[in-house]
């Protein structure tokens, strides 16, 4: 999508051909500031830091971060030590493990001199495959955008809510959650998206500045808000992205999803969620219990990062010095509260019937 | 209770018989600073600055604004258009309207060179009555409490989700929904609270201010966390304050209480909501549709206030410049969401039923 008319992706392959670039997503919306990474420690160090964040990134990422390790040293022991080192950065979304799992797969049967080679190009494959995926989970959602549109009085905008960002920088392009919606934007329907804050690491001010560099009508809320706002009918559809889901169509996504979830059920509001095929996870079933919720440190907790008064990036403390905190990243949302999944061939229902239907290879 | 071991309540008379002094809420719980309000224009600011905040503070604190108008007028019209004056500054809460009332009619038959005399001795009365009325919330909550404790391994603590601040400061002394915990807490019950942050004026802050105070141990988190603890069992009970209960037992309360009670609901967690007679408004009976949502600054949700890197107490920037922001200051959850309320006179069930036996002369 575009910066100020510019098209970018959220990673790229740098001029030397190794290292790649990649916003820092821990100074943005605030600052627009390109990284170079040349190795996989510093891959490893921009996931946990989240200098890049959002699941389909991080395994992008993660991806040429292997494919550096492979150019030092492309043995089938440095292959599985430093795939290990970087799928330990972050728990919870499974796109990391997918994306490691694959270059893996395309390298281990080369010989070694051949082994960086073919991981660069199976990393390029990999964003140049989520790019693709994303786009079309961006037409099925489409579709859904659509239906609702119909049913609403004529001149009335269909009201999206979403959490947390999986927009086109929680991804290679295009974002999973918000594709539907740039390509309703485009196609010209009347569209407004309420923006959750997301605390502690305030995502939703990734989301409100994507939505707004491109033009869609939204408007920024707290955590709190989306509950009030479907009891009084402001809310026609949640949409949001995924970090994991299961065989049974569980879904961890970031925290506070569940609240919403229960929300939009409450009040009969349709709560969807896209994803791309690498975010699926049939190895597991029961995600509460299942999968690996990331504790984050509370002092994401106690703190919260902004625009300084004077200019400039920086942290306020908001709690008590001496009260201590805790930072659990991702909540599991059940498949009993989701009305349906958004993926890149079409929408389906959280179950294990209608995702083995989908997904028929991966059953 | 108690400010480095000295005991305060949130509001008293000053020196000069004629003023109050209060705690600046907008500063604490960063600086402990006192404010003289000497006459009904300061008090009014300060209620809408949310100098003083907390449903029975705000009407404690009116009290003392509308006799201040007294003194310098004491005509019944002036007694009316200051009281409708001060009554504007909130709408959401009910305690404000009960508070000026009761001066109103403390005074009404008075010969004017009496009035101000005795809505002073009135507002002071309402006071007393506010500390009387919390401590026996206390007192029945902590029953509660003790019921909870008996039915978990020994050992292990009784573990509360609060939202917002219902402590000491947003009342006149003890609190609503924190009265039974510090009841617990003084009498030896080993008691931990969850203290939600409350976006967007981190009244959390202010909640483990007051407990960390008092030695209560506690752990700050997200509004976005609840869900997630609730679902694994890491909290026992949820008790929150509120602004004002119809007569049907719909709850108004900061904005995300809705979704913690979906959230207890979903887990069997009992929730459960302290108040003071002086919040049950038996006029309205649908929370939803009859309670007014205050609608706050936007500049509330688009910044927060905390302490600066370089000390001092400041605002940074959250959202993009150019999104808007919207900042809806309350919610209402809906009377079968409560497991029931906790007030001076005892227990009961979030029904007309119920709170018409409790207090049958509202009827």
């Amino acid at each position: 999508m575009k910066i100020n008319g510019t098209p970018y992706r959220s990673v790229w392959l740098d001029a030397d051909g190794r290292s790649i670039r990649i916003f820092d997503q821990t100074r943005l919306p605030w600052a627009v500031e390109e990284l170079v990474l040349s190795d996989e420690e510093a891959v490893a160090h921009a996931i946990r830091s989240m200098q890049v964040r959002g699941a389909p990134l991080i395994g992008a990422v993660g991806a040429y971060g292997l494919a550096m390790a492979l150019r030092r040293d492309p043995s089938i022991e440095n292959l599985e030590r430093s795939a290990a080192m970087l799928n330990e950065t972050r728990p919870t979304a499974v796109n990391l493990k997918w994306a490691l799992d694959r270059i893996c797969a395309a390298v281990r049967n080369h010989p070694p001199e051949r082994r960086a080679e073919a991981a660069y190009a199976e990393a390029a494959a990999i964003c140049d495959d989520d790019v693709e995926t994303n786009r079309k989970i961006g037409e099925h959602g489409l579709e859904l955008l659509k239906e609702i549109a119909a049913r609403k009085p004529p001149g009335e905008p269909v009201r999206v809510l979403t959490h947390c960002n999986a927009g086109w920088i929680a991804t290679v392009d295009y974002g999973t959650a918000l594709s539907p919606i740039y390509q309703a934007h485009d196609a010209g329907m009347d569209v407004h998206v309420w923006v959750d804050e997301t605390r502690p690491r305030n995502q939703g001010a990734l989301t409100a500045w994507e939505l707004g560099s491109h033009g869609v009508p939204h408007t920024f809320v707290t955590d709190n808000a989306g509950g009030h706002l479907m009891q009084h009918g402001m809310v026609d559809i949640v949409i949001v992205g995924t970090d994991r889901v299961t065989r049974n169509g569980d879904v961890a996504n970031k925290i506070g999803t569940y609240l919403k979830a229960l929300a939009a059920k409450d009040n009969d509001i349709p709560f969807w969620v896209a994803l791309p095929h690498s975010t699926l996870d049939m190895s597991v079933r029961d995600g509460l219990t299942e999968i690996p919720i990331e504790e984050r440190s509370s002092a994401e907790v106690t703190a919260t990062t902004g625009r300084l008064p004077k200019g400039g990036v920086g942290a306020i403390r908001v709690a008590p010095e001496s009260s201590p905190a805790a930072n659990p990243a991702f909540d599991v949302t059940p498949a009993r509260l989701v009305t349906g999944l958004i993926t890149e061939r079409g929408r389906c229902g959280a179950s294990e019937e209608a995702l083995s239907a989908l997904y028929p290879e991966k059953v």
